[in-house]
């Protein structure tokens, strides 16, 4: 008998909770789930009373954190990232195994040598976007170079976005399946990437307009903007001496270019509260941002004249979209402007019950094979079923759960603070996620160039 | 006997020491300076021995820090800020007075009602910028209600800046007079101000874009950029309802633009950390943040045409001036943006031996008599004498030890955390920074409207 223990069991882990009910009893696990609000969780596992258990847990109470981990085998931490830090101590203290889908923070690091000498795997960064991209990556990388290709330039998107039909009613093609704070918060750092060799570096304030356009089959046009660091999974890919790496996220084109407008207005900033009150019009909000200016313009047009924009293009018509012209109140005194434009977002890009959300991933690896460039293509659109099984929660939950098998299964075997690079872990993953969901990469390989340079 | 203890002895507290020293005998003061490397004092407080002493202090030893204050009876803090708070807790906790230069923090305003119920004064703000500007702006506002006058703006603004020989070697006319950090990570959070009625806000990436130009009698032209907050002293100054506010910062006339270019480059950024070897130069750290381009032209030329701004202009000739586009290498390895900046700034702005330091601070304050609009200009200037007895070092450090001289002669009364908006404390200092040191307000009132609007 196994004893998994997930914390943290909010909407988006739907998906991984049904794969653990699924195999439970034939793997012979027993579940318990713990989460802040235990109710929801009542229905779901009814039917699963003999080997799965919710109970009620606090994260602040560390006593009762450390009883969980004590009574389990495995830990599942779907928490907030900034919450796994004491999680992964506790499964230290106690030797056992963790797995998350965040990144690997310093804190998560500094574990390493402790978790390898407690005989424990913290395998971190085992969801989508980290997760998914790492395993797809690894395989397709590891079959070019057996089949003796030379790696000359990586890159590799990822987004969440909507199923095509849950785009028609909004011209930013955009709408919230993962948190919205994020998503307004997206970029805020300098992207650093290499490019022909040579490092390259976007400042926040130009990364929406340095974006690359991709196609992906079947599902058309988007763009990509760079993310923070594209430098740091080098070393993990075997990629050290690489020219052109770069990793980036997913938006439909013209996403960009308008969002670009918010940030140069200043309504992505989060580190100062306005002073503002609630009633403030988002109109007023605006106007304070511009020079102050003689001209009798209305508030659109002169938005458009301060940020070199065509009155009636395409940016200005998401943002009045928006109704950031309009007499709406902002509704939160002393905010942040990304907290009222996160506010006003969450109700723009609601999910309607209807919507259906996607994922799409690309990557796009450069290489030389009998002294000829060629270029591979590996394509992933997932779409989601419902507004419980979304693409999101199946993307993120199914390779955390999968992962949580085999280790379970002792089919994984490294120590210590590991992410998904390993062929023992990626290949029965994804070979599963192919034949049991349908969730596949779709490749090409094409004699040519390599992709085209960003702008 | 009143014992004071000064925490922190750097360069910086020349003038403070020097007035300490020079009245201690008459007031009956024992002086006790704490500081890190208490070494230089030993020649300065030689001729002082029977009531002044150095002692070694270490901030992060807090039982050594609960001795000191328990044995004082006013406290100096010119420690860095951020250690203010546990030096209030320790004088809350002996009910000792505390005096700064530094601005109330969250932190030590929640002390406010404790230090009420230990009958002690936590005199913030009570140097240069934070506190003269405080002193003389109340000084003035008082003096044209007094007559009747009501008023309608607020404009106020400061800099720590070079003695007009000290400029003549360098396009900026601007070398480091104080901390170099801040100066590189100045003004990177949304500004708010108010202009007629309205509540204005200016993101970072506009901030030295939008400046006021200034003249001030005597030392020629300046240009101002609005501090982050300028709304918060409406209600200390007695200014609620007041339609203008503004703080701001001074530097020479084309300053700002030159500053704004490393801005948009994003040579500014603390947030990232390159991943740079320290050997990389700083034309190729320029070139990385370059759009890749096929053309030809050299790198300032594609750094003017990127920024939009003329190649032999004055932009371009600072930022030349700096060494951006040579091979000079950047000296740090895996650093920000801002800390290379800071680096090279530190050299390029480093004052030398023969140049003096200037001080100007310039209040705006129309208001209508009489029906009339009026302009109350009220300006001053001060030189440093040499490299110890610096402008700022004087207009930081006097009005703090005349505080602590009222403070300890029992004439400020007012208890909890203050700041000195009292004409009380600023009558007082005011005029002794007058007949003792020729540091003076030089005011103009003249009949007409209120000053230029913002660009």
């Amino acid at each position: 008998m196994t004893r998994i223990l997930l914390l943290g069991a909010g909407r988006s882990v739907s998906s991984l909770l049904h794969y653990l009910l699924r195999h439970a009893a034939t793997e012979g696990w027993q579940l318990t789930i713990a989460d802040m609000q235990p109710a929801h969780l009542v229905p779901v596992l009814a039917a699963h009373a003999a080997y799965a258990r919710a109970v009620p847990f606090d994260m602040q109470d560390e006593a009762k954190l450390d009883e969980l981990v004590r009574e389990a085998d495995v830990v599942i931490s779907m928490l907030p990232a900034l919450l796994h830090a004491p999680v992964a101590r506790a499964c230290v203290r106690h030797a056992r195994h963790l797995v998350t889908a965040s990144y690997v923070s310093e804190e998560i690091r500094s574990l390493d040598e402790e978790a390898q000498k407690a005989g424990i795997t913290i395998l971190m960064e085992c969801g989508l976007d980290p997760g998914l991209d790492h395993m797809s990556a690894m395989r397709l990388l590891t079959s070019i170079r057996n089949r003796g290709g030379q790696i000359t330039s990586f890159k590799s998107y990822c987004g969440g976005l909507l199923a095509p039909a849950a785009e028609a009613d909004n011209p930013w093609k955009y709408k919230f399946t993962w948190n919205p704070r994020n998503v307004v918060l997206a970029g805020q750092s300098t992207a650093k990437y290499l490019e022909d060799g040579r490092l390259r570096f976007i400042p926040y304030q130009q990364l929406f307009a340095r974006t690359e356009a991709l196609a992906v089959p079947g599902v058309g046009e988007f763009e990509g903007y760079a993310n923070r660091d594209s430098l740091s999974y080098r070393e993990p890919y075997g990629l050290l001496d690489i020219p052109t790496m770069l990793r980036g996220t997913l938006r439909r084109p013209g996403y960009c270019a308008a969002w670009h407008a918010l940030v140069r207005l200043g309504l992505t900033d989060d580190a100062v509260h306005l002073g503002n009150p609630a009633t403030l019009t988002w109109a007023e909000l605006v106007e304070a941002y511009l020079p102050v200016s003689a001209e009798a313009h209305n508030l659109p047009e002169r938005v458009a004249a301060y940020l070199g924009l065509t009155p009636e293009g395409p940016e200005m018509q998401r943002l009045a979209w928006l109704e950031l012209f309009s007499a709406r109140p902002v509704g939160l005194p002393n905010a942040t402007p990304a907290q009222l434009l996160e506010r006003l977002l969450t109700e723009k890009w609601a999910l309607q019950p209807t919507d259906h959300d996607m994922i799409v991933m690309q990557h796009l690896i450069g290489f030389t094979l009998n002294g000829e460039p060629h270029l591979a293509t590996s394509s992933l659109v997932v779409l989601g079923e419902d507004t419980v099984q979304t693409a999101m929660a199946k993307t993120v939950g199914l390779p955390v759960a999968m992962a949580v098998r085999r280790l379970a299964q002792g089919k994984l075997t490294q120590r210590g603070v590991v992410i998904p690079t390993l062929p023992e872990l990626y290949d029965p993953i994804l070979d599963e996620l192919d034949q049991e969901y349908g969730i596949r990469f779709v490749e090409e390989v094409g004699v040519g160039p390599s992709p085209e340079r960003r702008g």
